[in-house]
């Protein structure tokens, strides 16, 4: 068997449910045959010793999305797929966000603008909707989803993006109808703003404060909420970035009694705390995201909940924002309040890393569960599989190549996106991707991007696998 | 032991404890003597073979309170507290409503002057807040606390009475600050508004769809999100009305974590159906209350629960609207929807005779429970007691005389509300009160009222013993 | 009002459900009057400022019990009985113990020649059945509970005293048939023995090896296998001395599947943990009882339970050995193993004023949730209401009354049973009885006996109020 | 690439994770290629339009296994691992049983004799352990592990072969020490024999007395010790046949404190009731097997938890009786009590096919899940990954072709085991295994065996993925 434009050479092929020691054979960017023993090709890839696993696809990352605030994210898809190239991924999706007052179908059209001839690696869209309007609802989400955006995430907080609950219930009729998939952020935001002003009264404005304003009961409350609406319109529900045990019990309760109901978390939750925010000169600020790192306990709960698969995906909800500058997340509350520090934490490039070492390495989930959370699911769950998200026959040459066994101590210097700090700094590593390709072609060496962006294609997605036919 | 006003001999006296065989002496209104034998009095009841329990309280009635939609309650103080009274009652407790826009000071001073004069019993107020302003909770809460009324209710659902989020948040801090206690109508307003113009749209406005519109799904998000609210506080919660098993396993959840969540269920969620809405020609809309019965396994979901101690009250939520007339139930949403039909209906004179054929008759509950049900629990939960709710020495001498024996065949004629049907025609009854003493004076014989309106006061309530101190 | 034989002035009386001002008047040994002022009597006590409340009743007591390994019990039915009283009690009910391969009926006969004459205060019995023989179970238990011996007291752990699955079922079957209550001391033997042995040949056969070698899984498991058999018979349980939140957990399990199962938890499960057990020179051997106490969080979890409500009774499980002679705890397994110590601890006497001074003085329940934990439910639970229990017209005169701010520090040295040592030893207390009456007539004052041994009757029970009819 | 012995065209290759369409590469009886075209091969299989799928594993069969009343397996190694090709199967794995008083070693080797030369696929074996001698457990297990037999399967009833609790605890010391898997199957003994008694007492000896004798409590009772005994020991648990909700609840209250407990379901708990076994003339004890049948709402239970994945794998629980015979199950207890009839039925043939209709075709499960409930999850499990149990390189080319739409009518007449009836006569299948190839030979077509007995080897088996490293 020959005529392959790349052969990737006695590694061991890893998928959401195999694991097995062979040749992957790559032509026209998909991959073709797997196999004991391949025939020449024109450029061979030794992984001897190597994991060789489908690239990541990070399915909750902001790059280049306007703020209610006017705050500027750090990263635009250019910096943002690099990073995440050189962090093992082959794809992202990034949110198209719907400005209030505004067209949902242009600020697809914009994102796609931004994205256009920038991107390392594909990029696929999840629309944001903050005003649903019969506009927004009746007209542009039936082209929207057409056009491949096949999911819809909304807001039960911030300001000019939290939805009220009638507004959550045409959303979800609407997704419903159309066959997308409906994504929550869910916390209070009555609570967290009533409780916000309190904690500025009493002279709490730091950035402890941020995580005091949206303890977990604010997050458990909303969940509840947008399970019940769910419910009531018979609709799955996915719930992003879950931070903790009250959150997981209600997505199990909701699982038991038969209810479409999935969830996500993400790197900070089971690696930073409260703490963290603690941090003196607004050092804490760098750790302000929504919902907040919470303690130990709720790591705990969340690693369980990860080995027991209650998560479908593993996400980074990379939304960068720089530290030191005139806007930046040091400066922006520091005489006011937390309320002002940019919401979001990098993490694009670290969230793979981190799993394989807390979760694999320290052996809390097995390597197919890692190709599952990392990859696969969110193929499957954004409707991209089996294009994306595995290494099988047919699919997209989308690989990550890992060294389980390669040392590193994360830091700033050695990261390639635009922000200029990592939450992560010092944490040490085992196990990292040493070559990313995407598409059949490399795109990231050793923590480094090869080439230059560019090749990174929009991926029009289908229905996603939670969807019922 | 010698000059009494009354005695009641050789009854069964019944407390939520105990059940003794004695004479009750009264002396200015008071109960003074619980003995084996008392000597002569001026008035001598024989209550031999027969059951001397406290009066009842239903602490959840409207009386002559106003409307959003401008319907007229059938019930004003007289007719209600004669009502109550015939029903085996010596305290109610009404709402007093803030009207949006209206001073809450104000509206307890107007319900006061409705009240004036015209009770056959006792009576106290709750405070409905609907409109949340500071100078209603920093201001006129604090005094109407003081003037004894102890307990605020909110709605988390109907037009011009639903709070919202942060409102909530801010009565419960005022309530907190002021020690009084938090009642809440826990229904999702949004969500049932979106399911009525579905129904509307789909041609199902009859009287069903008033139950459709508002399953139990949104009476379960409504109060998890109520309890998770009360969390946040820190503050006592009272949840009125739970109609089924779905809202009590939320109300059992939080018991179990230690929050201070109470709850209260009714007759029309132990009897009726929402079948029973669905009766041709508008019959269906004699049914129509918020919210609305259930079905079978939602019954003895609530009696299950009852019978283990989950409810701390039964109430009857008495909210009487003429069936038959111009603005009636019947007619008001005939030609146009069921929302129009006014929601509520009678039960003040009902609820402890089918509680007691029910619940004791038929081996749900014992005396004691029904007792503790029936009255001990809402003099304690609203801060009457020990004046009120029990057959003690220094109590008010609030006495109702039940005939366990006899059998009664509910019709709306012997009835004495001002409304124009029951609910609960043709039901088969054992057990009635047959002789009702408020403040030492008889004021009801089998099941009709003995002299005039206007000996009723209120009662200045002092703090709920669920407020801790 | 006058010929009482005794008047007990101006106190505050205290129910299971109600507090009241009044005089208490007794005559022949009852209860026959309450009343504002009372005239006057042979005797009065006067109670200004001291609280009236029901004799205490401790339902689970082990007084002159044969042991399998022929360990004496420090307290026979005389010291028993006297300690009782001096803590506040005016009821015991001890168990009389079925040795195997021996006489249900003739056991019960023996224990009251033990009792004879000897008693400072009424007691009862239960029967502890071992050996379920056909004999025993169809012929003796009908004549046991026609002798007022309605309660039958399972264990599933203990050499020559556990019952397999087998006997289990056939005893439950029998308490059915016979209207008796069973009552289950739930831990799993085999697993006990299994642990103990590894435990031992380990090295750790010090006292906290006992702990060790009864983790609370082995509780939950034999509670959840004796709930199912109940289940399987259709008969209600009682299970004994609830340790921890695993347990509750179970109880409350079954309770909300509409199960009859009650359970009563006792001092060392709120005050004392398995740390106790670590204590030097075979000190740790004052505190082995089974099941161990655990550690804080179980007792946070008990004491929540007991303020919901989850517990029928509190209870001492008063179980003396001498800690110092020759076969006492210390010396007992020194040089071999824990599983040498007699179990069980002494508390008869101090069950009360902790639990007041732990409850009521530190709020964690109320006044009348003491009384229903102390005594009321006990009598209700165990057939003896309303003749004992409570303080109604009618009842027998089993009176403590307690002055609530006495402070005392628990010592060996003012205690009045026969055992050296309490494992309290040092505790400061806040509330204390100061005068108990039985029948009339009082027994203890200030924590010292009045009069001498022998007026405590038999009584004869009748059946339990958690049957049903 | 050439020289392969088999090439599978263009069939839809699914995995427990992937499907993908692509040509099949067999040589030396293992799978070396994946491709989208391969070059020519000496055989090749068009399954164009069919599913080409791991060959199922059945890891719950009973052939000629002794027992303990003298009845004789329908099935021998022949006709049963004949039947199981013949539906799909390529790897069984039978039970050895260890006989009360018998070596545990030499009932391994007697069963290595009775599979020799028999099998048509590959198998393996568990190990029974019904005696757990000091030398079967201390010298047996660590040889019968050694060789291959990696899990042991304990039983908590029968007669004779259920284990007591010291000898499970004792036994999963054992496993533990050794790294083996420990199944159970759950039923608690004594109850079942209580309760047969009183049913044969009561003239309810029919079968359906045998569904009666063994409600699910008896099963969740032990299912609950069974965890227990697991947590105190610190070693995983595999649940046998779990049967309705009950066992499910205990299985995933286990799951959430983080215990390692896994568990199976069977197709008769998928589709039977226990009203089939009322079916007069004794044709209910076609339906004679434990646990029994329960109903639909449990049917249910078990479906929505397979979907959720709750469970690990799905077997047939194989245990094939004849029907009509002087012992067979008609006969055996119809003159005396349910209690004679073998309990067990066939299904190892009609497992997947009705798994495929009721679980794929109707939409119940996906392929993929279809895939790791036949296939990959008992290969994983039981120590044979990736030998078994994929389609992967260097897997055995153990492998299912099944062609989705063919309908078929399920009848005994079309089954290849040695039984002579099977309870799922006359449903309506749709879609069916219609080529079988193990280690690369095809062994059976369109329901018919090819060629004949022999080939199939004992496969020794590694450690089980639940057992932690």
């Amino acid at each position: 068997m020959t005529g392959f434009d790349l052969i990737i050479r006695n590694g061991t092929v890893v998928t959401a449910s195999d694991t097995m020691l062979c040749d992957v054979g790559v032509r026209n960017g998909k991959v073709v045959a797997l196999a004991d023993k391949l025939g020449a090709a024109d450029r061979e890839i030794d992984a001897t010793g190597l994991l060789v696993m489908p690239g990541g696809i990070d399915s909750h990352v902001h790059l280049a999305q306007p703020t209610s605030d006017g705050s500027v994210m750090a990263d635009d898809f250019e910096s943002g797929t690099r990073s995440a190239a050189c962090g093992g991924n082959t794809t992202v999706i990034p949110f198209s966000l719907q400005e209030r007052g505004k067209s949902l179908l242009k600020s697809v059209e914009e994102h796609h603008q931004r994205a256009k001839g920038k991107c390392y690696i594909d990029y696929a869209l999840h629309a944001i909707i903050t005003d649903p309007t019969p506009q927004a609802l009746e007209k542009d989400l039936p082209q929207v989803v057409q056009d491949g955006v096949t999911s819809v995430k909304i807001f039960m907080t911030y300001q000019d993006m939290a939805l009220n609950d009638a507004e959550i219930f045409k959303v979800m009729e609407a997704t419903r109808r159309e066959g997308a998939l409906t994504m929550v952020h869910a916390e209070n935001f009555d609570a967290i703003q009533q409780m916000t002003e309190r904690l500025e009264q009493a002279g709490q404005a730091g950035p402890r404060g941020h995580a005091e304003s949206r303890p977990i009961v604010v997050e458990r409350e909303a969940t509840h909420r947008a399970i019940s609406f769910a419910e009531l319109v018979d609709v799955p529900l996915f719930v992003v970035h879950v931070s903790g045990g009250d959150v997981i019990e209600q997505i199990e309760w909701a699982k038991r009694r038969g209810l479409p109901i999935y969830a996500e978390t993400c790197p900070q939750y089971l690696t930073l705390t409260a703490d963290d925010l603690d941090n003196a000169n607004m050092e804490g600020s760098k750790y302000v995201c929504s919902p907040p790192p919470r303690d130990k306990a709720n790591q705990k709960a969340c690693w369980d909940a990860l080995a027991r698969d209650v998560f479908s995906t593993f996400t980074s909800d990379h939304c960068p924002f720089i530290y030191e500058s005139d806007t930046g997340k040091k400066k922006a509350g520091s005489d006011t309040s937390f309320k002002y520090v940019p919401n979001g934490i990098p993490g694009v490039e670290t969230r793979l890393p981190i799993l394989f070492r807390k979760g694999v390495s320290e052996g809390r989930i097995n390597l197919n569960q890692f190709v599952a959370l990392s990859a696969t699911n969110h193929a499957k769950v954004y409707g991209m599989y089996p294009r994306k998200g595995t290494i099988a026959i047919g699919s997209d040459a989308d690989i990550a190549i890992w060294d389980p066994n390669k040392c590193v101590t994360l830091s700033q210097s050695m990261l390639n996106h635009n922000c200029d700090y990592t939450p992560y700094e010092g944490m040490e590593l085992k196990g990292y991707p040493v070559t990313v390709i995407s598409n059949g072609e490399v795109v990231a060496e050793n923590g480094r991007p090869v080439g230059s962006a560019g090749k990174g294609k929009f991926i029009s997605r289908g229905k996603s696998s939670l969807i019922p036919t």
